[in-house]
């Protein structure tokens, strides 16, 4: 079973918004074991239209259009599908009546825009969106099937869920695609690959794995497409139970996890607390952590120490580690966190002190060095890491970073 | 002029990422007149990629291709871009000597995988990559135009901005395109868009006006396609000039501008300093000044104060206003304000405490209830402001709008 999405709008084609659609139909085909052959954006054409409807028909079994379907001039999805299908447009009564009772309710007037949108091609099945004025259209031609929808976000997903899926899964006696995510963290893509490629070598070719980087973490995903389910989720548990072991405390948890959450987890199971010192991190560690819903059980807060005064005064960094060792040091890492754990009575106090850049760098001390420490009531533990040249990248590492540092210490403790 | 853009990789075909290069390359290009065709998103499969870009070639004059150039075995774009350009793959040995000093700096073996990331189609010409290992190449069929770049946005990002615009412009004799933005930040498009009809409705035809919303700012951008560049440029500042009585205090600066930009300005040429008392937003407000280059001049730091123990003990936020009037007050904003203003020894304070949601919330203060205040040398001021649901947008709306109350002060101070 292969789908095509094909979205439609000038507004995505150049780049004004970000076409968020596609990924969440991707995803609910894909749990129901649909894989997506292409996406497609396309603008508001008559000939792209039918150019991009027309060749998805003939390759896939599934096509879902999103967009198009606004009751103004340059809205065209409709009668250009009605023409591909060779069909006329039509009134859906039932649309008709749904549209006029949704204007009386905001005291919009029922004028000639808003009645169009009751008008849909007559070889079509009506699907009824109860959130907005247009509807969705079920299309059929030699087995495959054209779904139109519109393209705002909740109106497209609540068709999705509660009525496109489960007419698929009716429809066509649906296979399953498994996927699994593993997500580490403190590896290379490079190194990661070579240290576990006998075990990626002895792969079956129907298990697929992907490699998914970014600056916080790197996923491992293993994907098994047109298989059946539950056999394929115990053959890749099985995969995955034999890859653990090489990766060691890389491995952070499963789908999606962070090592934030992680960290969240342990703290709270163990009713523990955290704060942090941050001065290269300028506050992305506090902002990972009250990202969370519920931070508040384990996160008490912290101390953006930006400027040397504030990590003197504020969290009793002392002057002569300042001025020996500068801010950008091992010694004043450490002084950070065990005065941020002092000041806000905490269990655990992690740091960051560095230069993100682009200035700042020494020959010593070039931009990416950033030195980390985490306080616990056992003492104090640190290290420095070396990143690269990009400011916000630096951050985002150096955070991430140190918060795993952390997540170490407890999976040890 | 036309261009496709093609993005490669399963992760965004299955919805696991939310493809935001698209967006920005298409953006990117308009800025230049180059209108786009279509997006595709394909797999790492060797016969879509041949058919995608095959079928571009022979349509478009320049296709874009992100994504697929990682050093793992799933990563297939430039073997299949080789094998339909008739070449074979070589080394380029800046590439080689780059990653090779590049992975030396991080400490990263540079084993065979790597090595592989300097491998190139014989009949490209390489892009150095800086930020990264995959190079971009640039491929060119009977005055077409073909290029690979890396799917990581900001490699992505920089490549495009400082090598292929630049590039394209060059190649082709690119008609003038001009585009300038208002940023505005406290007024939603709705009512900016009645306050403004009238304007909007005198603009000439062959101005283009945009309304771009986030929850940071509203950027308002006009834009003239196939112009005289003097004369357009002329014509849209006289435009803005007409506009900008109309925006008043909402207009907050051009084209990069924000809150926190315009903000550190007026700090730097009035020599003055700034902390912040951050509880709902979490450290998002100190992450915006620091993302900044140079905010140590003007940005001392802060204290993320989410237990109301680090409100009480480190703020000195009064335990009877925390009993009295809850954690979101007016004030304990004012406190907070007035604590870190006092901590760090700066001259402004501001904060933040509020309900980002989506549980926390009660009759009286339902989430999105930010209360917020700015501590300055001659008194505290101090206002409230009520967004939705939405954890994450109420911290970032919450942050923009307690940067913009600063930004207010200062301005008519």
């Amino acid at each position: 079973m292969r789908a095509d999405i094909i979205t439609i709008g000038d507004e995505i084609l150049i780049g004004q918004i970000i076409d968020t659609n596609s990924a969440r139909i991707a995803t609910l085909l894909g749990e129901v074991g649909i894989s997506i052959r292409r996406k497609f954006s396309i603008g508001d054409r008559r000939d792209e239209i039918l150019d991009a409807v027309g060749n998805s028909l003939e390759l896939c079994d599934v096509t879902i259009i999103t967009g198009g379907l606004g009751p103004t001039k340059d809205d065209i999805t409709k009668k250009v599908l009605a023409e591909l299908f060779g069909s006329k447009l039509i009134r859906d009564d039932e649309t008709y009546h749904r549209v006029e009772r949704m204007m009386a309710a905001r005291g919009i007037e029922f004028n000639e825009l808003n009645q169009s949108q009751a008008l849909v091609p007559e070889c079509c099945t009506v699907i009824p969106n109860l959130k907005g004025t247009a509807p969705g259209m079920w299309f059929e031609r030699n087995g495959h099937v054209v779904i139109s929808l519109p393209g705002v976000p909740f109106e497209m997903e609540a068709l999705m869920v509660e009525e496109i899926i489960p007419r698929l899964k009716e429809r066509f006696n649906l296979s399953a695609v498994v996927h699994r995510t593993a997500i580490t963290f403190g590896m290379a893509e490079s190194m990661l690959a070579a240290h576990i490629a006998e075990w990626e070598e002895s792969l079956p070719t129907h298990l697929h794995l992907a490699y998914l980087p970014s600056p916080s973490q790197l996923r491992l995903r293993l994907s098994a497409y047109d298989v059946e389910r539950e056999t394929a989720e115990r053959e890749i548990d099985e995969w995955f139970d034999q890859l653990l072991p090489l990766l060691g405390d890389h491995f952070v948890g499963w789908e999606d996890e962070t090592v934030q959450s992680a960290v969240a987890k342990m703290l709270i199971e163990r009713g523990e607390t955290l704060a942090a010192a941050e001065s290269c991190t300028g506050g992305t560690i506090s902002a990972k952590f009250t990202a969370m819903s519920g931070a508040s059980e384990y996160y008490w807060g912290g101390v953006v120490s930006y400027d040397n005064s504030v990590k003197e005064n504020v969290l009793g960094v002392s002057r002569e580690n300042l001025e020996n060792y500068g801010a950008v040091s091992e010694q004043v890492a450490r002084q950070m966190a065990e005065g941020v754990r002092r000041l806000c009575g905490t269990t655990y106090g992690i740091s960051t002190t560095g230069i993100a850049g682009p200035t700042g760098g020494t020959p010593e001390k070039p931009v990416g060095t950033v030195w980390m420490a985490v306080a616990t009531p056992d003492g104090t533990i640190s290290k420095v890491v070396q990143h690269g040249k990009i400011r916000a990248v630096n951050i985002e590492r150096a955070a991430s970073a140190a918060i795993n540092m952390l997540r170490l210490y407890l999976l040890h403790k």
